[in-house]
Parts: C-alpha cells; sequence; structure tokens
C-alpha cells in the first residue's frame, strides 16, 4: 500500500461558526488506495484529538506506522484494495493544516491567541472543500474514533447526503463534564505554565525542553485514556529503581508510563494548538442548533454505526447507547447499529484493540 | 455534643518500618462523648488524605462542622451519648500532627524533605502510643474511609486485639496503578513548581498565593474523587460567563468547581505534608509482609465490615469484594460483612451519603 501525501490551499474565506473569518487555509492529508472512475469507493477516516492525516503505512525511515494501520491497508477492514482512503488533519492541529503558529495573511505574523476558535463543524465544512476540489461529491463511508467520531457524527447530520454510511467509535454527541473535567488540567496547566507566556512562548524553547503544565495535563489525559483494571493490569505495583528526590517520593512503573507520556506531549505537539483542539472537543454538542438529539439525529439519512467499548471511562458506552435509542425512537432503528464490545482497555481501545473491532468495521462497510 | 482537642507530646522515639527514627512527635486529637470507667467504649474514628482530628461538632465561629458529623454525634450513627470518639490527626498531616514542617529537635530546624516517609502501619503505631497513655487497651471499633481505612485495616492486621469491631468504607487492601497515576499530577505539579524550590519554599508565600502544580494535582484528585455520572448531574454542561483568555477557552461551570478546589487547596494544605501522605498512600500494601491477602487477613479477629460504592473509581468495590472473599476462603467469612452501596457519588460517597451509610455503620456497630 503506498502512502500519497500533500498539502492543499484553500483561498476562499472560510465562515466560522463564531462569526469569524479564515480568509485562507491549508489542509495537510494522505490517501490510500485509488480513487474509481465513478468517484464512490471514498472512505473518509477522521483522526482523534492529537493524532495527524499519518492514518496508516509507514514512511521509510519510520519505527512506527500509522496511528490505524491495524484496520487501514491492503486486505484490512478499511480494504485499501477495493477503497480510496483519506485522512485529513483537522484544521487548528499543528500537523500540517492552519493552526495558531499558522502566518496570519493580514498580519504576516503566527496567529497564536488571534486564532479564531473552531468547533468541528468548522472542521467537517473545510474538510467538504477539499473532497469537492478532488471531485469526491458523496463518500462511500466516513468513519472516526473519539474527537473523529465526532467529526464523523457531524458529516452524518450536517451533510446528510455525503456519506451512505458512517462508522462511530468511542464518542459521543456531546462533552460531558467528566471530559472537560480531564481537559481542564490541561487547559490550566498550559496557560498557567510560567513559559507559556500569555501564547506568545518560545517554540524551540518548548520542542526542546516540553512545558511542565502541558506535561501535567497530559498525564491526566493519559488516566482518562485507560481504566483502573487495564492499568492494574499493565502496572500492577511494580516498583522502578530511581534516585533523587523521586527515590524519597517513590516511584512505580505507571508513574514512569505517566512521565514518558506527559513529558514527551509538549515535545511533539504545540501547546496553543493543543488548547483550540481540546476547546474544539469541549465545545462539541451535536444537538446545539437542533434543540435535542432526536432532532439532531433526524436529520442523518446514513446508515450509522456505533462502537462503543465497556471499559471507555471518557465517552462511556451509554452515550452511543442513547443515540442508538434515539433512532429507534424517531423510527430509524432499521439503520442504527449499537455495539459494545468487552474491553478493558478503556478509551484507548478503539486504537489498540484492532482483533476486536475489525470485523464489525468490515461489517459496516460491507452492508 | 462537646468538642474536646489537645495535642499530645511523646518522647518516647518511634520506630518507622523504613528504619528511620522519630526520636519525639506530636498528635493532635479530637473527642466526643464520654470514657465510660472501664474504658471499653471507645471509637477510634481515623481521617482520610487530607483529612483532620476535626472529625465532628463545630466550632463557635465556624461555618462548617467537622468531615462526618452527619455520622458522628449525639444519636447519629456512631453515638456519641454511648461511645467515647476519638479521632487522631495522622504523623505527617499539617493539621497538629508533627509533619515536614516541625522542628527537628537535631537540626532546631524544620525538617522538609528530611523527614522520614512514613507508612500506614506508622500511623497507626503513633496512634496506639495515644490509647494507651489514655488507658485505652481496647477499643470498642475502629472506623475509616478511604486512607482512613486503610488505617483500620491496618489496626486489625497488625494489632487484632485492639478493636473487636473494624468498620472500612471506600478502601481497599493495597493502592493500585490507577490510584498512584492520579497522585503522580499532584507529585509532579508540586515537585516542577518553579516555587516548590526543592521544599524550601516560602510558606506564607504559598499560604497566600498557592502553588499552582499543586492546584492541578488536586483538580484531578478531584476528577478522582467523583464519577461521570455524578458530573454529569452535578454540572451538565452549563456554561460560565467569563472574560480574558478564559473567553477565548471557554469556561464550564465544572471547570469553575476544578478552579475552586484546587486552587484554595495550597492555601490550606500544606505542599510538603501532601507529599509525605500521597506517598504513604500510594506506599500501602497491607500484604507486602505476609505474602498474600489471605495470609494478611488471617492476623485479623475483628469483625470486620466492608462497606463499597458502586460509582467509586478510585477504589471499585471489588477491592473490598476481594478482602470479603478472602476472609470467606480462609474460614472467616461469619465474620466478615461486604455491603454495595448503590451511589453513583463517586469515591466522595463516604463522605456525603449520610443517609445510605448510617444504617450499616449502626448495625456494624450494634453487633
Amino acid at each position: 500500500m503506498e502512502i500519497y501525501n500533500a498539502v492543499e490551499h484553500f483561498d476562499e474565506p472560510l465562515h466560522l461558526e463564531s462569526g469569524r473569518i479564515l480568509s485562507e487555509f491549508d489542509l495537510a492529508y494522505e490517501c490510500y488506495g485509488k480513487l474509481n472512475e465513478n468517484k464512490s469507493n471514498a472512505i473518509v477516516v477522521c483522526h482523534a484529538l492529537t493524532g495527524s492525516a499519518h492514518a496508516a503505512g509507514i514512511y521509510e525511515g519510520d519505527r512506527k506506522a500509522g496511528w490505524w494501520d491495524g484496520i487501514i491497508g491492503d486486505g484490512k477492514a478499511i480494504d485499501t484494495t477495493k477503497y480510496f482512503v483519506i485522512c485529513v488533519n483537522i484544521l487548528g492541529s499543528s500537523f500540517g493544516s492552519t493552526n495558531p503558529l499558522s502566518i496570519e495573511p493580514s498580519t504576516k505574523k503566527e496567529y497564536r491567541l488571534r486564532f479564531p476558535v473552531l468547533v468541528i463543524s468548522d472542521v467537517v465544512r473545510a474538510q467538504m472543500r477539499l473532497f469537492d476540489r478532488l471531485g469526491i461529491k458523496e463518500a462511500y463511508a466516513v468513519v472516526g474514533g473519539s474527537l473523529g467520531g465526532m467529526q464523523a457524527l457531524c458529516f452524518a447530520i450536517e451533510f446528510p447526503n455525503f456519506a451512505k454510511r458512517v462508522v462511530m467509535l468511542a464518542t459521543t454527541y456531546a462533552t460531558k463534564a467528566w471530559a472537560i473535567a480531564f481537559n481542564k488540567i490541561a487547559i490550566e496547566g498550559i496557560v498557567k505554565d510560567p513559559n507559556f507566556k500569555g501564547g506568545y512562548y518560545d517554540k524551540d524553547d518548548i520542542a526542546a525542553n516540553g512545558l511542565t503544565g502541558m506535561a501535567l495535563g497530559r498525564m491526566a489525559g493519559h488516566i482518562s485514556f485507560l481504566s483502573p483494571s487495564t492499568m492494574d493490569k499493565k502496572f500492577g505495583r511494580k516498583y522502578v529503581e530511581t534516585d533523587g528526590l523521586y527515590e524519597l517520593l517513590g516511584r512505580f512503573e505507571v508513574d514512569r508510563y505517566m512521565e514518558y507520556n506527559g513529558n514527551n506531549f509538549p515535545k511533539r505537539f504545540d501547546p496553543l494548538s493543543y488548547l483550540y483542539v481540546v476547546k474544539m472537543m469541549n465545545n462539541f454538542d451535536c444537538t446545539r442548533h437542533y434543540g435535542s438529539l432526536n432532532e439532531a439525529l433526524m436529520l442523518t439519512k446514513a446508515r450509522l454505526t456505533f462502537i462503543a467499548f465497556s471499559g471507555d471511562i471518557l465517552f462511556p458506552p451509554n452515550l452511543m447507547l442513547e443515540m442508538h435509542e434515539a433512532l429507534i425512537q424517531i423510527g430509524q432503528g432499521h439503520r442504527s447499529e449499537y455495539i459494545c464490545i468487552d474491553s478493558d482497555y478503556g478509551h484507548d481501545a478503539f486504537l489498540v484493540e484492532i482483533e476486536k473491532i475489525e470485523d464489525y468495521i468490515k461489517k459496516a462497510l460491507d452492508e
């Protein structure tokens, strides 16, 4: 399977839900497989909070493959010998698309905190521009987990004629207080960090040394991605030899995991970009313009598949079950499927429990 | 009900599990009710991580009563007309007992990071000194929740002849990776805060302005104390009007709750003391000297009552159920009771769901 990647520039202004306008923007994306002649075999894959367009395949010299390489590829659940798969880096994210560190055309300086607030609907609308340019009027399917599932749901509600099948994993119709609370640690951590300097931090310094507050926030995130039982199985009470202050304070295997994931994160993800994507997640509520979940889902036309994971504490299964039940209530149960996969892997299950999800995704695409 | 409070000084050295020695120490405590003539009606109540000896009653001029005032008092579940209730501030905590900011006798300076590491067994052994001084050879019961439950369990295992009844709520036989992970945010937050200065922070400054990293850690703690469903019921997606950077980033009701609880915490609890009590919790494993839970529980003689809460994600019910099942396995099921109270209040349930727990506590004491 070959990876095609590109950055597409758009200079028609994008009117955002906030009322502000992005006068121009870039979208970075990757494609796998071949678009057929009548352009009917495109599957849009939407990435999660800190994901990128690099969903599958492996670049020469890289150690790691794309974030959903177990699912996307020749002969895999999302079969690149049959489908043309496209994954777009969301606006606001720092992996190639326009984000707070991009140059603002009117000032010729980085946007930083002048970057407009984005909501999932904006991000989805920007992607539609790209599909339009590529001549893709209809997608065979849209698939996404977590924040990617929120995008998929948005496609289903706001562009009901775009995709025939929408598959959502480990996601919700609205971000609830529990998830907002976890995000709060990240927001506070970043904003209160003396090195954040009101958003005018030194990029090189942060790339080299990290940002302590952001690392703390990410550690909290990594708690929410797992579950008590996985953590127990993974780490138990294993102790790690250490020195200095940590010797006094103690250091467990799970502490090392938190340090590793927390401390490396600011080196690979920009703090401002993180604030904007977290805000995007916090703000997500697909019912906001429609009064109720029933009314929001009434707008959809696609076949909807909800894949939840029993151990997910960030977006617990009941949130997806509510959507399935709402569809039944409005007489649309025939085009809704709810699957709860038994996994104590927590929220991360949609990224790691490949063997448990591949058949359900295949089935959702084949039907 | 009257409150009696005192600080008792001990100048016989306390040999700690770490091998270090506290050459002298203070214990602050409160008592309610009257000790009967043969000193057989004492109930020891053990406080949680950031609790104090002030378990019940209200001081003149105070707005708030003690932390378990709903349970302890005249005619209440722990009835102070019948029992003599005593609650001791644990060693290491900054509410009156010897802690890292106490003066080290040999140097005449504050201990700070020279303070010895304490484990629950040390804390329990120190309390035994106090009971001995008060002439209490046997307690009618020991009761405690969370870290207080760990102490109660230690009393049961290490001083099997001390109490006839031991009641534990929302606790565990060993702190698992999930809880250690939450504590990690606090430890990292404190240690990495530039104002922590390697433990030599300015006390007045922190009491006045707080400590950002510690506030972040406490926010994470407040997530672990609740549950997704309580948070949803309590806060929903309610939005709070705000200004400045928070206007851009958004501020929900739950954010305000986190800010309030996080930011106030360093003003009332000392950072070093917090590091030591968190370490104490992380280190807790009542099986550590005995090879297995069965063998640890084989040492107990008291009637043991385990009260778990269905929504507790910090110390989930299965941890207490394991203890109950271990007791059955070793043929001691007749003196063990396990109750799982349906509550989505999360870990905090043992402090707030008074109506749901009072009858069980009463029953455990009456039997």
